[in-house]
């Protein structure tokens, strides 16, 4: 183990704003600083570098597992929908139009048809679907796609609201409601639990108001995470779609009586965002902290003074082959000063490096650091496997833990609606009894800045709870608790 | 093993037109009926459906693997360029603009610049690098990424030559000419090992001709394959940029003497025209033929007559996780009747298929039939594991060297132009003396219908090979032998 002198950091920190004096700030530090990030020649246009690329990469390995044992089958869409085939369903052309990137002209052509950038694929799942069904036999079909998809934004913020990001979508087709709601609710829960078991992200489940619903759906499932500044982010969503595209579609299919019936749809998908996510939930004023299981580099292995003894290098390249058989490791055998590597390694969020240097190596040890805590520990080389497995683990559980204190402890529930807006005030997580009127989340809205996130599946209702509309205008019975917060 | 009568096929052999009778009608059938595509909603556009994307996603896995011992970083660059960023380079814009599908306009709103879809992404990546690069201690860069493109062609072609496709596009700098070249090469190289290894095709490793070489390159490497109707396919490029990025874009460096210099550059590619070649490649009279290194699924496990005897099923599926420990494997245990089963796995090309029936089973057998050859084997269920690794290899091997056999037969030396007329007539692939003007190349291509393929690397002359160039009206001297064909 070095002393702190030695080990003393570069520059590296100085670039990045704490989160305490100003968090919006330090978001924009830590994705510019931790190869993540480089802007794009457009406004609102973004490069994903390695660092932020690779995370996603591993999103879609584990999710592509997760999805095949569901019977999901990828597919490729085209790019590009004309606009007579968008025009289609009326509430899905309303809720898109403003954002649409129009391509009108091929070289100096003008064409005949503008051609809209999909901001989503429903329509184009839907003119393919009209024509690959026939009867129940064709059915269920669960279609996904990994695609890049644009929407004019009018503000921007790198990965959480930009005008082109990747994600995947899915689109289902079933013969019954049933079966398509119990597909829309198995993948939101999928999403919770992925998230949950590889982003080490807690969510809350729930469903949106009709206000907040995807435009052309007839109900819309999310998952709710808290960020460090108690805002919440939209992290992943599951449309049940009824026959909303089926029949202006006109996606029939003839049912076990023989009888013609449009087949009942979903659509869900997660995107590039919740790489934002990951940074607002786990990140430190050192950058960005990428859970172990799906960091595209598990481990850093950093030689230390490999010049002042051949033994460093020699032994830095035995366990990089070792610990390759068993994870995603990097070696720096750079001559750059230890503290400069180790910084460089913090900023990228690798959970965790080993430091290998003459000193430890003379009783066969190593020092290895976790990223979550900065704790250092020296462990011998024949322990090292056996140790890295157990942390990795403890960094994930870790990670989870705190993130699911923090959003227990700020999610309160209220009934008066003084209290709701102080609760807001201070960035809370707010449950509250809601009519769940358009109006009334316009008031909360202009009055509060937050919105409505979602009326959780989970009610936790309590018989002493009021059940009037938290609205003093409104005071209608409900039913419904919703959670309102401030959200990006 | 069970009798034809039983086994007798379903329709799916009448969809594909013999490719004796018409082989692009052939082609088409194939695409359609495989699994592998669906048109989209505007002319040129193409659904990739599962078994297509499913070969994609394999060639993106093993080639990842490949780059990243190369060192080669994954990133994601934005899909559009604004007009004035896509203009600084001369030669490239020119070569692209009739092709450039054109931004104009967002909902009602007319940009103040044109954007335009990426047909490649040389501009965006060099507007990066001029952000990026310092001295030579950051160079060389190595990045890759994987994305769509749309190219506006006017004749398109599923996976030859479509509006839109999926590719990776290689950019790299560095520090000196010689580095840069050596690169180039290294990357075509890696392409066509790729080639051989994963997709069991041959390929002819050359340089392109100045008429051939991508817009903006000093010079073009060529991968070029020949399909079964001896029609050539380019099967994956690498360009040495040299500094005409560099340049105008002003990527400058600070070399080792301390000296401002623009750095040198290579692009490299190849895309989901690979599809089409592996069609065109190995593909018969019942289907494409999928190589088992990047076949989705390797093998499909047949339940035949699962109804008669509850053994079936059970047995399967013990078979099912026991090959899917080391194999990708699908299990069918549909109802439908043998024949169509086998027919189905045929048609979408895949390698192998195991039958499991209860006559078999009375002697602890399945049988195995080969997709290449149609082989069938009756195999003791101890032995399946082994047999099946075996077999696998050989199904790869007797692609390769089938499809290498044709190559060498079919290419022919030619110093008579008359001759050469003739072969290619004959659709072969013919190596002729040639003086390499554009003129003489337009010349060849309007009497002929074939193009320049490529300079080949390996040039084989022998001393008694005439060194003037074929064009009778030419007749200069010439060092260079190059490959004329027809090609898609």
């Amino acid at each position: 183990m070095y002393n702190n002198k030695i080990m003393k950091r570069a520059n590296e920190l100085d670039k990045i704003t704490p989160m305490e004096v100003d968090f919006s700030k330090w978001y924009t530090d830590v994705v510019k600083n931790g190869n993540l990030i480089a802007y794009g020649p457009t406004k609102g246009s973004l490069i994903f570098k390695p660092n932020s690329l690779g995370i996603w990469e591993m999103i879609q390995k584990e999710l592509n597992k997760i999805f095949k044992l569901k019977g999901v089958q990828n597919v490729y869409m085209p790019l590009l929908i004309p606009e007579s085939l968008f025009n289609l369903e009326k509430e899905h052309i309303a809720g898109f139009n403003p954002e649409l990137a129009t391509v009108t002209q091929v070289g100096d052509k003008v064409l005949s048809e503008k051609l809209f950038i999909r901001p989503t694929s429903e329509v184009l799942f839907a003119d393919l679907f009209k024509r690959s069904i026939n009867s129940y036999n064709d059915l269920p079909i669960i279609y996904n796609q990994w695609a890049n998809v644009v929407r004019w934004e009018k503000t921007t913020n790198p990965f959480l609201r930009s005008r082109e990001f990747l994600w995947q979508e899915g689109h289902t087709c079933h013969i019954s409601t049933k079966e398509a709601r119990r597909f829309t609710r198995e993948m939101i829960n999928t999403y919770s639990k992925f998230l949950k078991n590889y982003l080490a992200i807690p969510t809350i489940v729930g469903r949106k108001t009709p206000r907040e619903k995807f435009s052309g759906a007839c109900s819309t499932y999310t998952i709710e995470a808290m960020m460090k500044d108690g805002k919440a982010l939209q992290s992943g969503t599951s449309h049940y779609l009824a026959q909303n595209f089926s029949k202006p579609y006109e996606i029939k299919f003839k049912n076990k009586d023989n009888k013609d019936d449009f087949v009942y749809q979903t659509s869900w998908g997660i995107t590039t965002r919740l790489i934002g996510a990951l940074i607002m939930t786990h990140g430190d004023n050192r950058g960005i902290i990428i859970p172990p299981r799906i960091a595209p580099t598990q481990i850093d292995i950093l030689e230390i003074f490999a010049n002042k003894d051949p033994n460093v290098s020699k032994i830095a390249k035995k366990i990089y082959i070792d610990l390759g058989r068993k994870f995603r490791v990097n070696l720096d055998k750079s001559d750059r000063n230890p503290g400069f590597k180790a910084s460089n390694s913090e900023i990228q969020g690798v959970p965790l490096r080993v430091e290998i240097g003459p000193r430890d190596l003379l009783n066969n040890e190593v020092t290895i650091v976790r990223r979550d805590t900065l704790e250092k520990e020296v462990v011998k080389i024949e322990k090292l496997k056996e140790r890295i497995t157990f942390i990795l683990k403890d960094i994930h559980d870790n990670l989870y833990n705190k993130a699911k204190q923090r959003l227990d402890e700020r999610t309160v529930f209220v009934t008066n609606y003084d209290e709701f807006k102080k609760e807001i005030a201070n960035n809370k997580f707010v449950i509250t009894p809601f009519c769940c009127s358009d109006e009334a989340e316009e008031i909360i809205q202009e009055e509060t800045g937050a919105t409505a996130r979602c009326i959780p599946i989970k009610q936790n209702i309590k018989p002493e709870h009021s059940s009037l509309c938290i609205i003093p205008d409104c005071q209608s019975k409900t039913k419904r608790f919703v959670i309102f917060a401030k959200a990006y």
